[in-house]
């Protein structure tokens, strides 16, 4: 089941379901008026849900889809919580800040918690307030959880994956360092982030789904050009369910918490890059400096996940870069 | 006026207004459900509560308040900032864990993002899960915000602010050394925060308010003993105001976003303290060691504000720590 959210509707939108082939939905406002509201009574929404998405997808009550209508999944979350579980990236940008990975990279994963009262849509333009903030993107994996207690273990976190969706981690690079120095983690570096226009049932995965885990490659396209399409599978070093263990190691998450898997990278450079911070790296450690500026004023960037059958799996994150 | 929420209702309580003894209230359930629901709509629903609560003072339809019944004003909120604008807590607990005060303490604010999808009401039991990860208290006084956008000065920002409450941001200080290395800020050792039973409009609070700060002790009663009474407005060296200011310098914030002052702390020692970290570093400063244990099974923590005329302006957290 692939669901969606209309802006139109109110601050958190209009629940939709989508059709398999991606340019059809049907309103679901009639099961709940919103993903949240669908999250918060998942046992009686996510049936419901289903059906009307197998009438939808037989064909029932196809309305032709706008993308540009779409907003993220869910327009504000109660939650954003965002790993670093990729160790390749890591160890690329903290080298770019000269700084080294913690002692404790293969064994306690990085987490951030990230804004979340105000999320971009997926084709929403991104303002650049500063250049010198040096704006970036990052391509980003999530699972959105439903109520979810302290105390999960991995073994048992599959039960509380209840979407999965991509995001564009939008990241002021240049602030990251002194604000990293504070030590309170990341803010001001961290302006809205944006998600994909659809959410998936994890078993719209098949076994591209494995182990908390999403073994396809993450396409990045920046200026027109394929930049990146690392997998977002075997290396993410700790699965999701491994960061849900250790985000509910001291309290629990209500529905609708998002959880992203951090930027997929990975060590092969011939897979490409899912933030400019890599490349930038990678030419200081070739070349002895960074060439490739941060984002500029009419830059666009996509990023998106093809299944095997070359399905657009979450539809298309398309932003462009825009002058306040 | 004087908000609250009672528990019951659903995940997001009910709306009501409380009168000015502190023991009644009426439903506000007919201007709006939820507190939520009121700041998403709050040029609306602001006048009709404000005329609903102007009844209740007159001592129509009183209803007697159950302290227990009351849940956090947002018993889930879409974003919950915390600062640290108390110099002399930032200094006493950085001294405690032997790091120093960052280089930029005076010049630029100190927040973290905190988690929000789980909140605790202002009398439910912490609940300690392990006593080696040195649980601990902290009196905070919060601003909740109306929509604010990006950019705003501090010179414009009292206008966003539409309650004032007070919170324990309850921390597990033990946790902190090895997050904060990581760089990521806060996470595990921060669960769920409390917040006070009432959320007052920053007019209730007279000339106590005062530029982005409030001027009036906060007191904590920990196992029976008043611990501290901090004067909460001119050691806060960074405003309310120029703390939105500072996090709105990237993106912007919903309503319902929730804005911590950090433990109120004071220089002069005779004030007490607002958590145990501060008594526990001047013992190790006085004596060589820390002989004050963080808190265990049976404790009970009190936090609260009077006004000139000892009214107990927003209700009193009463929390008992407990076993799993």
């Amino acid at each position: 089941m692939r669901l969606g959210t209309l802006k139109s509707g109110g601050r958190d939108g209009t629940l939709v379901v989508i059709h398999q082939d991606g340019g059809a939905y049907a309103s679901a406002a009639n099961i709940a008026p919103t993903l949240q509201a669908a999250l918060d009574d998942w046992a009686r929404a996510e049936p419901a849900l289903r059906t009307l998405a197998a009438k939808l997808d037989s064909g029932e009550g196809k309305l032709a889809l706008d993308p540009k209508a779409l907003h993220s999944p869910l327009p504000r979350a109660y939650e954003w919580v965002d790993g670093s579980a990729f160790l390749n990236h890591v160890i690329l940008v903290r080298k770019a800040r000269g700084a080294e990975p913690p002692e404790t990279l293969r064994t306690d994963p990085l987490v951030y918690q990230g804004g979340s009262s105000v999320l971009l849509g997926p084709t929403e333009d991104i303002v650049r307030h500063d250049p010198a903030w040096g704006l970036d993107f990052e391509s980003v994996v999530c699972v959105i959880l439903g109520d979810t207690p302290i105390g999960v273990r991995a073994a048992d976190a599959g039960k509380y994956v209840k979407l999965v969706c991509l995001a564009n981690d939008i990241t002021l690079r240049n602030l990251v360092p002194t604000e990293l120095a504070k030590q309170f983690g990341f803010f001001n570096s961290k302006p809205a982030t944006a998600f994909s226009p659809f959410a998936l049932t994890p078993d719209e995965l098949g076994d591209a789904w494995q182990n908390g885990r999403l073994n396809l490659p993450l396409r990045t396209t920046y200026n027109g050009t394929l930049v990146g399409q690392p997998v977002a599978g075997p290396e993410m070093h700790f699965s999701f369910f491994e960061l849900i263990a250790h985000i509910t190691k001291t309290r629990a998450f209500s529905a609708g918490t998002i959880l992203g898997s951090g930027t997929v990278s990975n060590a092969d450079r011939s897979r490409g890059i899912s933030c400019l911070a890599e490349r930038r790296m990678i030419e200081i450690i070739d070349g002895g400096k960074a060439v490739t500026p941060f984002m500029s004023v009419g830059d666009t960037v996509e990023i998106e996940m093809l299944d095997s059958q070359n399905r657009n799996l979450f539809g298309t994150i398309r932003q462009r870069v825009v002058a306040p």
